[in-house]
């Protein structure tokens, strides 16, 4: 324990489920990041009383504490207060000229009188430092606890993330940093083999126990590996980018993008590198699969259009579905899905066409086609039109996720050329038609 | 703090933030509405000195602590070895019968032998006894711990939501729930005014210390009013539904749902009710309106179809805008909005259709029309075409989410009727136009 480095966050809002405290997770991270160990997690709720017995009871066992909140102007901040119960428990705060000239500059660029409450942010214990916050009123505070032979550094941030981060990496990084034992990460996003497929590609890889270690997460179809190296930062980094480029020969061109990429910019680098355009013929998607596409910006450069054919009036009038074809095979079939990419294609006259079919549900299901079945189909210009049926457990939603990811993934291996394109084809129902 | 209840978090992917815990968040949220009072949060990793030492000094100061995670089966899930250190020190775990007996019926109901290693989930100390689980193999372990005059009950429950959060009502509830200090909630969603317009209209139903309480909080244009209520069962619901009525009356109609409900449900439930149809022709949002309706289930009932016209040719080919009309005014603007909407009105022969075009960004932006600028018009069947320009902060997701939401806000003014229709115009630049 005593190396490690414990999280306080303060506030009522945390401790009564009022908002999710998405700090402490964030912080436990970069911890690691850096080359500390995140050590045991408290919140209390603004009361003087109980913040200070927290931070005691922490700084007594941790070599760090980092505390987040109570930093705030009014009277239900107390942060400050606590903290100089712990390593001053017989001095009054004192206010720090620093401080009050930080405050007094922010209110005055922003053209406004300081309230004069705000003249509490500039006191401190008398034997700790202010830290300078250059996205917020509050400054941070820095002390040291000391305890027999113990000794803590404790660094109190304010709550909101976008003034905690940067002072985190300004104060605690050079504070704590510690070269010598990093955990280096990395994720691989892939799509196309289910989680139990592709840990057999990735073998002795994911055994327990191994370092760097792998581990895989699922989520709306998309299968993230992930890879965690500890140690000295360079052969930390070394080993997780060894194990980076294994799980990529051994996953192979399943995986799409690395550290939070999006499959849709993914497919859009590879259309605008290979100078091609992209349209779309969405039913049961009704939109989300362009929005996808065009939340990529620049994807005007690729993306041309797209037709929300929910009805199917809309579907024969607007992409030339053949009404026969709706009444023979339904709207929800290989059929269908063929004639809206092939419409699609004909009426944006691009080089590929994506269309989408399927039951989201939570009613219009039959035995043959129940609740979470799809057909995503692609045609291309001067080629085969490929269309692949699926069928999705979940709601509506997640039906509607996964069957506008599974068409980028479909679209992507089409793009990747001959040797991908078998991998359309690699589970469940499939057809392919000839160009006529 | 002697009536508090406390949560306990456990495990080493919690303290690793590898994993959000929303499990105590839903907890602090749950024990209020059953009238107990959340007290202070930990989270520890799989170490039993550090599990028990936690779990010791809660039950010392708390009136009962909920325990969540470390009762797998495998040799890391230490909840119920430190439960034991801290209720019967001097003891060793006892198999319990009917705990094997729910075990090997899980297995059996699933036609697969049950590992050994399974058994260790019906251990429990001797003077504790088991929950019952009906979703997953771990049953909870209920316990009493006493020292000196103080009595606290302990409630060991599974990590995994699905299971924890029925384990909690089957047994938490009877034994904790008070109906005599109950916290009742009700969030009201508003979008049309700004958060201190409507903070203006609440007046002093927002004033601190007011019971009921009544706050607001801003995500992605949509305002929300929370109103919470404390007492017993009875009057506080009494008192929040009076309270949701004021602020209903104050608030007047920019509150369009309550507690959740999806805006593009509202629009959905008023169109399906006066028997109408919509359409949509989307630029800037690129299918995220339609996405938005079409996830509401039953949507095919009055949504009907959309474009996503993102390139100016499709604009002019599919929703015949004029090529004079994005040469003088830009893609951006009134002129092109306003084809837009009845070019979708008359193709895809709707009684409303609602148009999208704006720079989300990052770039494209000019003075004239900065990065978020965004126009949206509505045109009506036999009626006016209103557009309205608007001006959003924020990221490109941002930007596209808000237009989303906007436009939806707008459609739903327009079927409020005559007196609403004002609030189309009741800020930023908007122009309306006489059908001809």
């Amino acid at each position: 324990m005593k190396g490690s480095v414990a999280v306080l966050s303060v506030g009522d809002e945390l401790v009564l489920g009022q908002i999710e405290d998405t700090n402490a997770s964030w912080l436990a991270r970069r911890l690691q990041a850096i080359g500390r160990t995140p050590g045991e997690r408290r919140t209390v709720g603004d009361d003087r009383r109980a913040l200070a017995d927290a931070l005691r009871a922490l700084a007594s066992t941790h070599a760090a504490v980092i505390l987040t909140g109570g930093l705030g102007p009014t009277l239900d901040d107390l942060t400050r207060e606590a903290l100089l119960d712990v390593v001053s428990p017989c001095a009054a705060l004192v206010e720090d000229a620093a401080g009050v000239e930080h405050l007094r500059g922010w209110f005055e660029r922003r053209g406004r009188p300081m309230p004069a409450s705000n003249l509490r942010q500039a006191m401190r214990p008398p034997n700790a430092r202010l830290l300078a916050n250059p996205h917020g009123t509050a400054p941070g505070i820095g002390a040291r606890f000391e305890s027999d032979a113990h000794a803590c550094e404790v660094f109190c941030l304010p709550g909101p993330p976008n003034e905690m981060k940067p002072m985190f990496d300004a104060f605690v990084v050079p504070a704590l940093g510690d070269d010598a034992h990093v955990v280096a990460t990395a994720a691989l996003h892939s799509i196309g083999l289910g989680e139990s497929a592709l840990a057999e590609f990735l073998g002795e890889l994911m055994v327990r126990g191994r370092e760097p270690s792998v581990g895989t997460t699922a989520s709306d179809g998309i299968v993230s590996i992930r890879v965690r190296a500890t140690g000295p930062r360079a052969t930390a980094q070394a080993a997780l980018e060894s194990t980076v480029a294994e799980c990529l020969t051994r996953a192979g061109n399943v995986v799409y993008g690395r550290d939070g990429e999006p499959l849709a910019a993914v497919v859009g680098r590879m259309l605008a590198e290979q100078n091609l355009t992209l349209s779309t013929a969405e039913s049961c998607t009704g939109g989300l699969l362009g929005a996808f596409l065009t939340d990529v910006a620049g994807s005007s450069a690729w993306y041309m259009g797209g037709a929300v054919t929910y009805a199917n009036e809309r579907k024969i009038k607007d992409l030339g579905v053949a009404a026969a074809t709706i009444a023979t095979h339904g709207a929800v079939s290989h059929e269908t899905a063929i004639e809206m990419a092939r419409g699609a294609l004909t009426r944006f006259n691009t080089y590929l066409a994506i269309a989408t079919t399927g039951i989201a549900g939570p009613s219009g299901g039959s035995d043959a086609k129940p609740v979470g079945t799809v057909y995503v189909a692609i045609a291309r210009r001067d080629g085969d039109i490929f269309s692949r049926r699926f069928h999705f457990p979940g709601d509506r939603t997640t039906v509607r996720r996964r069957t506008a990811h599974l068409a980028l993934a479909c679209t992507r291996f089409l793009l990747l050329g001959e040797g991908a394109r078998s991998l359309l084809w690699s589970e469940g129902e499939a057809v392919r038609v000839e160009r006529t």
